[in-house]
């Protein structure tokens, strides 16, 4: 673990160590949390990467830091629903589908964050909303382009079922993404988050509630795999 | 509330009260939960209520209570697996239907608790078995028989789907059973009792978990509004 | 499930699709929570439903948007205590009474949400408020009109216990609406969630904490049994 | 707290240190909880205390316990379904009434062992049994009698709405007793203790679930006072 | 129940009803939880109970609620840290003392607020302040004072030792007030409240989190026993 | 919905319906999840598939059903360890690695039916245990075995940090199965299954607590990717 | 990470992998807990162990393997309340002391687990007990002897208010050990755990629920250093 | 307790209490807790202290209270990020290290007030940040340093993993120290205060979520143990 390889050249900020080879390492490079950094922070640390060359992925990026950082790295792309903000990704060029399946409009915030970081690592990626349980002849109106999809992501608040159903009808994986969408017993997501560990239908795991990140990198890397 | 009209005649045996007068009152006799009561006690209440001419209906009677019970009244029913002891009910010859809708077998002891109750009570009652989201065609083939009802049970544990997508196809109300079938993250039922709580589906109420009769009584009441 | 009859006619906004033949099908046309939708949508939601003649129920509507909608659909009506906003629904003229009682004051959102959705769908449909089981005096008082319903609703924060209390009472069902009304151990309306599922009494099924439009439709579906 | 009075003798078995001067000191002996106690040690811990003249009060005590410690110490007391045993207290001749209000049968073991609890102490206790208020007319029948007390205990499960409803009909304090019984939603006392907690009636406090002595214990320390 | 005694007077103001009776009734009249109130329906039904002659007790009293109601109700009291205001109680000139401990300064509103509530019902109340059991020399310097209560509030945040302590040092009831003070596992008085249900020291019991109201309603109703 | 292709063909015993065509339609048969299944109907439902000619995998087979299955069906296996036993599958022949890496000895169970079942449904699978990250040396020994998966299952109870380390040093996706290994705070797996859903490291994706079949099955939907 | 020092000696033994040199790393050598393990897998590596020369200690030792390892090992010790099985540690004889205090007899088995482990590991410990803040001068009576120690640990369940006692009166750290006594609210542990976690008294870290094992660890680590 | 010795020494300003003999009796005076005080409460505090020539450590002090303070009292320190304010500590001149190790930027507000209460009582210490479990390599290059700690104190939220990690790594003790960092199945810190109670690796005791003051007050308590 003491040399000096790909793995584990970094670059120390100060506030912050850069890993700067996880890219070569992993074939994903490292994204910039922005929730809780200052904006002086996320522009260092996305300037200090940009310089490397490194493709920039932030998350959870408000309108405002948005702003800012647009100014600062011209061509950047910003989507305010998603809340991601992208430099030089590979955007979605790549061969496999990763189809994206949000049951209602308020899970749109964490299915696009996992559209934009599949894209964002190069996996091609499609979004699918308003297909939740209640109305189910809308998914099966979806349901012949879903299942041209090498991985699915199931995006849903209240009792999560989307992911369940989904999983019963096709024969690859569904990554789950419980939503903090709904109120009282929903307890931020907990009930879709349960409903989904609990779901009598496999092939389904699941992500941390509103982790749209991390369904969208988990379902790049199953999708990238030969 | 001081008279002696049938609001408050009962009926006191030393270790319990006997609302004597529940039937008249309400249409429904009183039930006996046999869970935690002596056999002694139990066979004493109902004798009791046998002697008033009251129907009695027992839940949660284990085999050997049963047995015990079938000796001292003869013509009683005991069905095995929804645990209940039946005597001189109205039988299920009422007019609407209730569908009672299990998504699988390991739910069929709540299910079938709560197919008793309500036949017991005067519904008409049909069960539909292993018809859970995972496998979502088996649902849509009993759809049609499950449409003539004029209320459903859905009766599900883990994630508790059924009872929204079930309301999401029907037009009657849906009274959603959770139960405590699954591991681990169903933690007894209680992903099963949210999810259906938070279902996105609307025509759906829920009755605590395991509650068979509770679900069976409720669907009665309504199923016999005129 | 490939046809195009009543059961699958939908209009795609872009932003959310809206489900033009629920009414048809169902009886009830579809709802718009809107909650954490932007005003611009949820007009445009609304006037597409208005342009196919689709009666509207907004929910959780803040009173700068009624404000807005009022402008562009005169003749709606808006109750800003149960944050509702109506076009063109039945307006309460139906047969059987929906009885909703309300322990305290605080409880009057969710209760007044349960009302209006009741009388929308077509239900007549009551209010009786301040009746909680703390003071049961004024609960007796008025139970000789809510024993007119044939369905009631129970709207009770803390611990819930009128839910209880009125369904051994009357003869009919009773829909439990628990509101996080309360402090300390409520948890949000825990308390009265789980206080309501786990009643003595039978004959009371339960809906999602403040989730007085599900009561209110559940209500509306059972009332409207022939 | 050096000195040697009657607060702190004390006398130490190696396996216990009994406080033998807490008679003297609070007005109360110190009681035996029994579960998790070999029989070797409760049986020797309650002959020194009877070696010192000290009155004993074992709880948890099972009836093999009972048998064996029955057969050591002649003229004691044990109930069963209180679980409590007994020798040498003071036998319920005290002036004020403590009430044990219970609201089921299932409820009784908790409800007993606060009535042996109050009578051990000194105080004269009733139990009224059966009074939930599912049947809220079986509670009023018997309201004349529990307004004589001094202090009421209200023993309930599941929602435990027993003790509000109590306390809004009375004007002394009630203790409010919740049990465990119940399945599902009742979490093993938890919904009943939430209830109790949050209930909008003033004048109820709260001991733990099935803590049947500490509800005797408080009702007698409020009933001795002068 | 349907006489016209003192029962069961009341006052409807069309958004609340009126317990105008409840003083006769129970000795305590009714109070009034401001929070959630606009403060229109406040200033008014304080207004209908001081036209009726009654004594008014407001709870969660905001400041700026606060100024406009002392500007109708020239000589009413507001406590700012309790939040309490009063017209016209009896102002603590009871006989027996009511003690109010609290752990540290920050569990001081709920404390005063059990205070002030004990002392309008009429009681004679004191409030001993910073004992918290992490320094136990300031307790046992205020326990020859707090030994003279008759009955004993203990307040406190965090982990809520203080009851078990207190209770472990006196002869008299222990009500227990856990306070929602403290930060991560204190899970918003979660924490001391359990640690209170659970102490090993019997003679308490506990009221809701913040329940500084029900705190010292119930001390009043115990001081006040003859 | 409603042909008679390869989608719909079932199988009804009566007490549970058989999908006999699932293996053609998702190319995973049905598994047959065996607690709280009597012995003769696992034994049926096992009988009927063998006779359609479908390869059988049961779960959660206790020692005493394993030996009267065996009797039945030669040349079935069963492992003790992981409670499966299969007849006919294909056995681990299949082209990519699934890695299964277990923390400790106490994780087998769980980490071994994640086994089986992925060899069952025809990956090549390799179990490494006792690499927990408390003695983080033994997992650096593994590593470049490890490393050669195409998809990586990390079994672990407690703290369940094993999931996130081997993220960190892996470029291939890990399905977290979180076990009921543990006491105290462990909560029956819950503190390794929130473990799991909030590490750090990206490329982790969770089912169930001890969900080992859920886990073999997704690890082996994933590497039959081509 | 890859050379042969004493980091990374090992032993597999199929079905285990013992870590041979962690007494030389870290001068602690492993620890087997017992429980879950087969009595056959337990013998083969304790006797590995002792092959190697390293001293033994076994936790949760039941005792029907206590009698078992007796045989294989003659010269061991078994404490059958602390559930300990040592072989050849340094029994206790270094300089520092650890001041186990125990609240009640019931804790005894979680605090003798404690001190058997500090004094397996060199620490000399000695055990304070029944000394709960219910009864607070017995504990006063031993402050004497346990401020004499360098690091003290304090088990207790139900309210857990122990450990913020003694941190109040000592200026040594203290290990909270929250124990699983109690019922009810105490659940399991975790009300014992919260109190302990958010005690005000500082100088206070708290290990897992019945860890006595993790408080002897921890208090030998600190007792150590010079 | 009662005499006049350091051990009572207390100085009362109507509003709150100094325990001003504290230094002298443990060595580490007060702290105070400026979460909650009014800044005049505060003030008058400190004042108080520095008038008796004690050190002064504030904690959660905000920005504006800091520039309040900092003009009354010239020469005082506030670390924005750790949000302390300290008069005349020790300022970490001691012998042994306090390492505090955080696993990432949003670690750092608890891990600063960690480092900067362990330098006020007199450790010398240091910070290692950015050091999470999903990238190890980052942990392994700090070892060295870590290593040369009397005391370790491991920050982090999400799954807590480092606090175990670095156990495994390691011969001394771990404090252990949840943050609220996370979002989801975080839960506020709950993850990680769970995922490090539980953690397989010896040798950690747990502190409160983001309690940086109690982990550096105990680390202190444990690195001046001679």
């Amino acid at each position: 673990m003491n040399g000096k390889g790909p793995e584990d050249r970094e670059d120390d900020l100060g506030f912050a160590v850069i890993d700067t080879s996880r890219g070569e390492r992993t074939g994903c490079p490292e994204v910039v949390y922005c929730e809780g950094k200052t904006a002086e922070h996320t522009e260092a640390i996305m300037a200090r990467m940009r310089e490397k060359g490194i493709p920039v992925l932030g998350t959870r990026v408000s309108p405002d830091l948005a702003e800012r950082l647009a100014g600062r790295f011209p061509g950047a792309e910003y989507d305010g629903l998603a809340r991601t903000f992208s430099i030089g990704g590979r955007g979605g060029s790549g061969e496999g589908l990763v189809a994206v399946a949000a049951a209602g409009t308020s899970d749109l915030p964490a299915a696009r964050e996992a559209l934009q970081t599949a894209r964002f690592y190069g996996s091609r990626a499609e979004l699918y909303c308003d297909i939740g349980v209640a109305g189910i002849h809308r998914l099966f109106r979806r349901l012949p382009e879903i299942r041209k999809a090498r991985v699915i992501i199931a995006a849903a608040g209240m009792e999560g079922a989307l992911a369940g159903v989904i999983a019963g009808l096709v024969t690859v994986p569904v990554i789950a993404l419980p939503t903090s969408v709904g109120y009282g017993a929903s307890f931020g997501g907990l009930s879709a988050l349960l409903g989904m560990l609990t779901s009598c239908a496999p092939g389904i795991s699941v992500v941390n509630i509103d982790n749209g990140f991390g369904a969208g990198y988990q379902a790049n890397l199953i999708n990238r795999l030969k």
